[in-house]
């Protein structure tokens, strides 16, 4: 991926001067296991979307550090001005590749609180140095993925993405445009992402172009000269019923012409009362098959409301800021944290946990991974995360906080579902490309039920615990608490 | 910048079949101007800071579209299968650059709503090239710089801004981290954003770095080994209150060997109650100038509280997701919109406006800049925004939406806000480094009064029109509205 190929100094300034403490003490290359996980669905959801598994592995890939960047760190001072970083230190990273090993949700899958997404294990410099990209990639297209899914669920009709100019900084636009993708959308305006990622890109035109020529009846007539296939006109540059006048003027010039009109948009005003008002007058004219496009700060929750308290008349939905920044929650809170080392003299892998001052923020020990049970229908019916090295003897899940709540997942199918995404520091070979996540996703939405899917106080999938990782848990929490 | 110099498709596609229009229509180089203002203040805030300007020179300076960018347009199809693009327009951008003249605020002042941030001329099809990229860098590099500015402004002792895991993609991070430097933070975690942007950079360790270790106590020793001159200590891996303890118990070792312990960090639990709890421990511990730093979901809002309210013992910050995407509001709401085209025969500037619904939608016409008048103790008193072809005869602004809100500035001193940044492509040589534009914000918001500067309900600093051009602008809707 060109924009990020060597960012090695992508990273907290503490992963490096970790990774000189871990060598100054000789345990730079203990063998140690990592997992990302979130503790909270966002958006108050009833589900997440994974997303970022592929640019995560290209990241690893390509990682290294320049000889520029080791310069830098090497002028890097402490307050008396004394260098932050030993010359011997810095002479280990010269030729450094991430010998790591990653496992990873696909991208599209469905993930709930306290799951695994990605879990990372190799010498721990190398899954310390990994942290913060890894965090910063994973956490952001996960969070743009679901919110696109949720505005694509309520929209019913196609979404096209266009919040590039309101997106954080070029490249939050770029992967965001690839992650709305991922969850839905039909296309994006965002012509670097539809090269990179191979979207679909679509566009109408701005007010500029209207502004541009004498009158609004002249902007539309030279638009249509110039993309009689592919002609949507934008109506509210001045007043929107006299826009739609003329855009119907120009459809039936181009109906003269054996041409169509395509759409018309609407991108202010009260888009429900607009919307009908322009099929009426665009019905009345013979022009039932001009499609009407709405946009101007739509989310979940607006489109929503015109679909089902509005009975608005809008077939296509343009939607860009509140699903490029992810409004109403701009980040995943996805944490990364160590959950095993390795014992070479016990040949296993031993738990390790951060424990807090609440158990809800204490993390889960050992080499994790999770299973995903299925119904007799196809749906999935419950998850089960549990420790690769004390497999579940059950087919049984405990609340991870709760444990009275319990669910009997016997008999049913399952899915494990980490899979290798990087091995030795190399990807494997089929990364998803964006269509199929985009395929992925919708897939696995098909396979959760509609009481999950809903925009506000959604229905609770149940995730738990085997009953080994639990006791496993509590057991770590009561020796460091000295209970 | 390494990362961005040659991203000509950073850009929505309409820009381009806006352009491919214009060309056709043989008005691809009329020369035509455009700002970017934004409506409303982000964070229901008394001001914004400016910034991305440095950013948005060197995307112009490097603009040009690749041999495989002319491919990639050249394969968009249409849905009947056409071309999108014909291969004459597209021979047109082979050696184009942006042939463009910028004013703008040089980054770190002050900016409020209704104020060009930005103005560009040049031949309308390089203006609407430009748009998307701008719009982009200077969103989101002012909200953030807006951000950090609040944020600073409510921690009077230093903030280390480390947002670097949540930000919006990786060069979110990058260009949060300077905007946030910018905006008036003491340091970055981000290693990339120090080494591009000369920023300091600073760190601690992670919960990880203790996980790795038999015992908290071990590994706060071998961290202090390894950081004599730089040792901060993260208390909460397992229990704040032993967690202080192991602290101050290596503290005392160091002392023995001539070495300060810098600081404890604490990262999650009530930071009020567990700061003033630390404080007491490390004073009878006789360690009173061990700093005490506190990270974990920070905002300004939350540092005022814990500042004024609870008393806390805390020395500095560590603000991270919540300044880096500029929650409560992860967008600024800037537009881009044509504001006059050149008239060759008149040898002038003809003033363009986009009406809406409501006038509080109405773009402001005109070649536009704005005055920023000083009191006598040099304190801002009131922004006139006015049209460079029409000078104004009076010291005296009229708000834009309300014709009886008026002030008199007469007597004071003033100075022009917009400064060329771009001129016919090349960027100025004196690009503000993030050190100056910094230092700009600090002495921007000493002049500001500060009831302008408060977290809640801020007095509404005056920006208003000049008496020409509020009847430019009227004059203009009424003929558009046929009043």
């Amino acid at each position: 991926m060109l924009l990020f190929g060597n960012q090695a100094l992508l990273t907290d300034l503490y992963q490096l001067t970790m990774a000189e403490g871990y060598w100054r003490e000789g345990i730079g290359d203990a063998r140690t296991c990592f997992y990302m996980h979130f503790r909270e669905l966002p958006f108050n959801g009833g589900y997440a979307i994974a997303c970022g598994m592929s640019h995560l592995a290209e990241y690893v890939r390509d990682f290294a550090f320049t000889g520029s960047d080791i310069d830098y760190l090497a002028s890097i001072k402490v307050q008396k001005g004394e260098k932050l970083f030993s010359t011997e230190f810095l002479h280990t990273l010269k030729d450094m590749r991430l010998k790591v090993d990653i496992h990873a949700l696909s991208e599209g899958t469905l993930v709930f609180a306290q799951e695994p997404l990605v879990r990372v294990s190799g010498p721990v410099t190398h899954c310390q140095l990994l942290e913060t990209a890894l965090l910063n990639i994973v956490n952001f297209e996960t969070l743009i993925a679901t919110k696109a899914a949720r505005i694509c669920e309520a929209a019913k009709g196609p979404v096209a993405e266009f919040g590039l100019r309101r997106a954080q900084g070029p490249a939050g636009g770029l992967f965001a445009s690839r992650a709305a993708y991922v969850g839905g959308c039909a296309s994006t305006s965002n012509v670097l992402a539809g090269k990179h990622f191979d979207i679909p890109v679509s566009g109408t035109h701005a007010h500029s172009w209207v502004m541009a020529f004498k009158s609004e009846l002249e902007a539309f007539r030279a638009y249509a000269r110039s993309f009689p296939q592919n002609c949507t006109l934008l109506v509210d540059t001045y007043d929107v019923i006299s826009g739609i006048n003329n855009a119907i003027t120009v459809a039936h010039e181009m109906s003269a012409r054996g041409e169509s009109l395509a759409a018309i948009r609407i991108d202010s005003g009260d888009l429900a009362w607009l919307s009908k008002r322009a099929r009426q007058m665009l019905d009345d004219a013979g022009l039932p098959d001009v499609k009407i496009v709405a946009s101007n700060d739509l989310d979940e929750f607006a489109i929503n409301s015109l679909i089902h308290e509005q009975e608005s008349a809008i077939d296509c939905w343009g939607v860009g800021t509140r699903l490029a920044t992810g409004d109403r929650q701009p980040s995943l809170g996805g944490v990364y944290k160590m959950c095993a080392q390795w014992e070479s003299a016990l040949g296993s892998w031993i738990p390790k946990l951060k424990v807090s001052e609440q158990v809800k923020k204490a993390t889960l020990p050992g080499y994790l991974n999770f299973r995903r049970y299925h119904d007799a229908h196809g749906m999935i019916a419950g998850d089960m995360v549990y420790d690769e090295c004390h497999l579940p003897t059950e087919h049984r899940i405990v609340d991870p906080f709760d444990d009275l709540r319990q669910k009997d997942l016997n008999g049913m199918a399952f899915e494990e579902m980490l899979k290798p995404l990087v091995i030795n520091g190399k990807p494997v070979n089929n990364l998803a490309s964006a269509k199929d996540a985009r395929l992925n996703t919708i897939a696995n939405l098909a396979r959760l039920d509609a009481t999950n899917k809903r925009l506000m106080n959604p229905h609770v999938y149940p995730v738990g615990l085997s009953f080994e990782l639990r006791d496993c848990r509590d057991d770590l929490i009561r020796t460091y608490k000295g209970l």
